[in-house]
Order: structure tokens, then sequence, then C-alpha cells
């Protein structure tokens, strides 16, 4: 595998890569909807922009609106991309290109096109003489194994999320004075922006007590007291994400004995993952280890969601790693262990880390640690 | 109008309206799968949850993973929507649903449902006898006007804005002294919450000098220095946004005459439109009245995107206000009204208010000055 660490290099590399496997299937024209996707290929990170990539198999075009069209033009890694800006609808513009290079076919992100639009232009198209056909998961399968440049940023926003979070516990109880769950997100975010990282990766979880019974609480206003306290946070560095979570335990509270109990189920199931993750596992296998364990120990039905998920441009990505995956684990892809305990109105413990595969083990990406902590 | 103003009251007198909308139309069944109308319908606010709401002439089902079954069952206005479980992957539990209702129709958010999804769940119902179609902007449409409950969670989204910005420019200079950027961005969001919002309603534009050429900036780690800031900026009561545009002048700089000459040009564009959106007005017609003014001074390449966008939800929602949008503007309707002229690798000037649709005319929610502010 090409180790890529220049920036315009591995640009260009993996847009080769992409264009050598259309050729292989028979496509004559790729249409790239994501965000990340794009990105990944030009350079150009214009999130939520509404932005199209054409491959063809001679030339490549942007297309972009006029709000995003400066950055683009400063962004794209190669002036052989021809960045073209669309104004109120960027599928009419396409159909004027495609037209140019008479009939054929293109393949869409059929993942990134919404069903309305999708049918729209598969008509339109039809009438002259292209035919449209949806194909998912190209990009992501190549994003999925990431490379040197990619491993590197990543483990530089888990040195960056590991700072924070021992910052944060040397401080003691003191760091969660007198905050509520959203004002430690914030101070959160300000210590990893201060710490180097390009802003928070996804709205954080800071659940105190009975919040953490749910994996996706929503900070409140609700000041932090006595008890459990789950953070799951994380930040980005060159629009890599990173994403951990570590519950805490404030000072003594009343149902502490049990919690620990749960805790150390779930650091064990946690522990038994990451022991057996290696290239070569499938998914649904290295998610069966700490499931069966939360089982055997008679929480099987407080622990409903995934093992983990790969994390890159986007803070969910492939390879996910869960229940009836039956996808291969393979060395340099990047992917959370997070298993975890909910009991309903009362609290729950889950503990996340990001691991690197490689081929006969895995290297837990952070140092933060995972104690027990009692602070 | 009826209006509403009860929180629960609310959600029930919308989904039964939306009931009789989908009785006239003789479907039978209707997918919503957009988070934020699920919650207009049903309080519950699963973003990002990847949940479905069925609704059946009967039965009202709600269909959300483990993740979030807790939050759902706490948040939900009314027992009579079935909460249900899925695991892996909610089509199949809705087929099985549907199924159950022997043969028939339902139509499906077509905007919000991906292509690749679509096309299976179409060819996986047609099995079953049941004909899928694809459905776009019927709850959007009820969302564009607002009722009594939302006007004032967004007057307060608004007022709250209005402190924060409002305090700003009474620091002075030395608000914004050794900040860079992104830390600005923080500071501001920070102002917001600790003033009541629940947070941040989008990654905000904060753009010193070239940065502001570019409409959507991303904020960066340079230190703000004398010149142009241009700041886009909001924040969420009760999931409600608000989103405000000021650029503001700070101390003397090379080009400030050239850009205090196209700072008067883009007030007085907004003014002209704030004084003819009223009710029946066309979205095209208001984005002409500014766009010709622009034009009319010379700047016209300068100006490309459009006049505004509804605003409530979700930041960007109908009606949008723009070139070619035959849409009539209706009492009770939020938008906002937001001309720009930006300069290539040299600066722009935005400034944006929020205004509430009347009869005759319509009114600002902002207090906050727009100067021109010197500081």
């Amino acid at each position: 595998m090409v180790l890529n660490t220049g920036k315009k290099s591995c640009h260009k590399y993996r847009l080769d890569r992409l264009l050598n496997f259309i050729k292989n299937k028979g496509s004559q024209n790729l249409i790239v909807l994501k965000d990340e996707n794009i990105f990944y290929l030009t350079g150009f990170n214009g999130k939520n922009s509404g932005s199209l990539l054409l491959i063809t198999p001679g030339k490549i075009y942007l297309l972009v609106n006029f709000i995003n069209l400066e950055y683009a033009k400063r962004s794209v890694f190669s002036k052989k991309i021809n960045i073209i800006e669309y104004r109120k609808n960027k599928y009419k513009k396409l159909i004027e290109i495609l037209e140019g290079y008479g009939s054929g076919n293109a393949a869409i992100e059929g993942k990134s096109i919404n069903a309305a639009d999708y049918l729209s232009l598969k008509k339109l198209l039809s009438k002259k003489g292209i035919k449209l056909k949806e194909a998912s998961g190209i990009i992501e399968g190549m994003r999925a194994v990431k490379d040197a440049g990619e491993i590197s940023n990543i483990r530089k926003a888990c040195r960056i999320t590991d700072i924070v979070f021992t910052g944060m516990i040397n401080a003691g109880f003191d760091y969660f004075r007198g905050e509520s769950e959203m004002t430690l997100a914030l101070k959160i975010e300000n210590n990893l922006i201060r710490s180097g990282a390009g802003g928070r990766s996804f709205d954080m979880v800071i659940a105190n007590n009975e919040g953490s019974s749910m994996p996706h609480h929503a900070a409140t206003r609700k000041k932090i007291i006595n008890g459990l306290l789950l953070m799951d946070f994380g930040c980005r560095h060159n629009n890599y994400c990173s994403d951990i979570t570590r519950t805490i335990f404030l000072k003594k509270f009343k149902s502490m004995d049990k919690f620990r109990k749960i805790y150390d189920i779930v650091l064990q199931a946690q522990k038994l993952s990451l022991e057996n993750c290696k290239e070569g596992i499938m998914g649904k296998e290295l998610d069966a280890i700490a499931r069966r364990f939360i089982t055997k120990n008679g929480f099987g039905d407080n622990y409903h969601h995934g093992l983990g998920h790969g994390v890159g441009l986007e803070v969910h990505e492939d390879p996910v790693v869960s229940v009836g995956r039956e996808n291969v684990l393979k060395e340099n892809m990047i992917v959370t262990i997070e298993p975890g305990i909910y009991i309903e109105n009362c609290g729950g413990i889950r503990i996340e880390d990001m691991v690197l595969v490689k081929k006969n083990c895995c290297e837990v990406l952070y140092s933060s640690i995972k104690g027990p902590i009692i602070l």
C-alpha cells in the first residue's frame, strides 16, 4: 500500500485509483455528491454546500454554487479540476455537461441523493439517452482503510482529545463545579480548540446521572451534581475526527456500588474486544465478544447499540462493527470499540476508545485513563 | 387560523390537520422521515437519530432504535403514539407493520430518503402488494407558516441573539482583542448559552477581512485584526432557530472607504426589501428588489446568492426567497432578508435580519443596530 503523506499527492493518488476502479467496472461517468468524498478526492471541503463532482474518463468537473466558488478555487489540489459555478440547480448544469459527451451511462452515489431528486434526474437524463444508475459505497470503501496522512491527522485529533480529558481529570472535581451539562460541553470544546483542534467533531453527549441512560442524551442546563458523568466527545484536526467516551464517578452517591460493578463489566467487555481486534476478524465477531460477556453478566437487555464504527472524515463511517455485519476488518482501518450498559431512568456506563487495526493486534489511539475514575 | 400556544395541543392540532390532508388526498399511509417533521408532529426531537413516523388512518407508530428509545418515551406528546424499537433496520420493521394492514399504498418523504433505500424499500413493499410513492414537502409546507407557540420561541431566540450582539458592540474593540475567528465563535456561543439559548443554530461564519468574501467562510485560527468583520450566527430556543448577520468595521484600514460605500448599498438594498415584504409578494419579486438596486449600483456580479430563506426548526427551511421562486409569502411566515456584496480575495458585506411576514408589512425580529458600526 502506498503511504501518502503529501497533501496534493494523496488526492491525486486517490483520484487515479478511483478512475482505474471505474474503468474496470465499465462505467463511463461517476457523480459524487457526499461532501467528505469530494474532499477526499479534491481537497475542497464544502460541508453542506450541495456541491457535485463529476468524474469522466477525460475530465473532472466540480460544480459549486456562488457561495462556495472562491473557496473551491482556493482549495482544490489541481488546476485540472474544472470548477464550474451553477446557479439554482446543479443537476441542470450536470445534464448540460453530460449531454456534451453524447449518450452513455452515469453512476451516482445513491446514498447521497434523495429519492425525489434521483427520480427526476433519471427521467431528464433518460430523455438525452443517458442511463443513470445508483452506486453506493465506492469511495466510502476506499476511505475505510486509512493512508499514512490520514492516520497522522487522526492520531493528532486523538492526542488533543487526550490532553483535554487528562487536564480535566487532573483538575479534579473543580473542573465540573458550577457547570451545567451545556456549559461543560462548551468548556471542553474551548479546551479542545485552545489545544489545537479545529472544533468539536459532533454535538457532545454530556450526561449526568439519569441522562446517561440515554446513549445520545442532549446536554441540558441542569447543574452537574454528584453521581455518574458520561462524556462522549471528540474534535477535528485537518478535518479528521476523534471520538472518545469516558464515564466517571463524581464523589459518592446512592447507587454507586451498583454502577461500580456495572463499570467493571463494561471495562472488561471492552478489554476483551480490544484484545481480539485485528485484521481478519469480522465486525459481528468482534461485536459478539463484548456482547456475550455483557449478556453472561446479566445485562444483555441493557446494551442494544453496536460495538463500534469507523472514524475518519466523518465521525461515523465505514466499517460498522455490529451485530450481523460480515465485513472483515483490514489493516489501517480505524474504528471505535464502545460497549455500554444502560439502566432506564437511572444511569448508564459507556467506555469508548478508537483503535488502529493492525495485522495481529490493534493499537489504542488514546492514553486517557479508564480508571475507574472517582473524583 | 388557530393559534396554538400549549405544547401538547399544538402537536395534536398539527397531527389532526395532517390526517385530514392525507385523507383528502386519498392516501392511506404516510411515512415521515425528517427529524424536524417528526418533532413538529410528536414532540420527539431525535436529531440524526434515523427515526421513522408512520401515520395510518387508525394508528400512529414511531420507530426508533435503542439509542433513542427512552428519550422518545419521555418526549412524545401522547400515549396514543406507539413507540416501537427497531434493531438494525427500520424499514424491515416498517414492512412488517404495513403488511398487517394488507395491501394498500404508502407515501414517503422523497426528499428525506436516499435513492438507494427508496428503491430497495419500493421493491420489498411491492412484493407485499403495497405501492410506495414519494411525496415531498407536505409537512414542510405546514411548517412554513408559524403558529403562535412557534413565533414566541423564535422571538425569544432572536431576543437572545440581540442581547449577545448588543453586548459585544457595547464592549467595543476589547471584545475582539486577542481572539481568533475560531475562539470568537466559541465566545459568542458561550454568551448565547449564558443568555438562555440551547446552543448555536449552525456553525457560525466569523470572517475577518478577505475571509468575508466567501459567504460561508469557515472560521480559522487567524487572529482578528483591523478591517472588516462579518459575523453570521444564531442560536436555538426550544429547538427554534435564530439567524443574523452583521458586518462591522474594526478601526481604520486601507480599503475602508470602498467598503463603507459598499456597506451603504447593501444596507439600502436590505431596507428596500424590508419595506416591500408582506403577505402576497412572491419570493422572486422580493429578491428582485434588492438585486436590482445592487445591480444598478454596479455590483450585480458580486451578489449571487438568494435574498433569504425561512427559519424555524431548521435554520434553512421553506419558503425560499430567491430568483425564480414563484412562491407567495403568507402571513406568519418567518424569513431572512440578507443581501450581500462580495469582492473576491478582498472582503464582503452582508446584512441579515429575520422578519415576521404580516398582512401589510413585516416585523423585523431584531433590534441589533446596523450602523454602520465602526469600533
